[in-house]
């Protein structure tokens, strides 16, 4: 844990809010003790609910490598990722997570990070979005030539 | 439940591996009877671990509408959204999701859906990725400041 590193994504976070971009929230991903990315929280700006701080400091630092793995490298985040960005943090393949806040602080700031994570581990058929499973064999069929196709990129 | 509609999401599944953009995953979202965005993995193409099918058909629906909220919008996804794809389905406040494959085919295929599923619900210092928090007053400082501005725009 280097301070230096949660400053950055400390002021990332206000720089964004100053902005008007979106909420509280930033991020660095640092490698080798150098920052590869810094983001923020740009839901309002880019009008898309996908765009938070850590999402977008994992696709700046895969576009700064020229790849999707984020293999030793460590973020540093304004506060506990939500379970979107958890599920990116998995797929990317990060190190180390090092928060501030938490899922609580950000439920008490108005946001609905542990309402989600209650959502994420119930069934999908209890959930409040309604989830519906359907029987499609050309779905499993797309998937089965996926698994046999000795060539393809494993991720 | 259309099945036009899952039929479009196992095309663009189908479409996407063919073309070795990424895994054998598609989704489209609907309203009102019609696909507002259609879209599948990108990961690879992209160099973009965030690239999955739901993420890519949210975010193109929200450049449609111009807006980040899908409220009164469905999402046919060929395969059960893993927990990255599930918390932007939150965000993005969608209705319904239908879903043909499940966690288990994709784990099956090759893929962390189902551990991912299970490293969620740990407590942070449980998980394999490390989680370490560490206190910042400047965090908060950042979120106080948001809950406090009144102007601020909800999401």
């Amino acid at each position: 844990m280097d301070e230096r590193f949660m400053d950055a994504a400390v002021t990332a976070a206000e720089e964004g809010m100053t902005r008007g971009d979106g909420g509280p929230f930033g991020a660095v991903i640092v490698r080798d003790g150098k920052i590869l990315s810094r983001a923020w929280n740009r839901v309002i700006r880019d009008q898309d609910p996908t765009a938070h701080a850590e999402v977008n400091a994992i696709r700046e630092a895969c576009r700064v490598l020229g790849r999707f793995h984020l293999e030793a490298c460590d973020l540093y985040t304004s506060c506990e990722p939500c379970p979107m960005c958890l599920g990116a943090i998995y797929w990317a393949g990060l190190r180390t997570v090092f928060y501030a806040a938490t899922r609580d602080d950000a439920t008490e700031t108005g946001f609905s990070d542990a309402r989600i994570y209650r959502e994420i581990s119930l069934p999908p058929e209890g959930r409040t979005v309604r989830f519906v499973k359907t029987d499609s064999s050309a779905a499993t069929a797309v998937m089965r030539a996926w698994r046999s196709d000795a060539n393809r990129q494993r991720y």
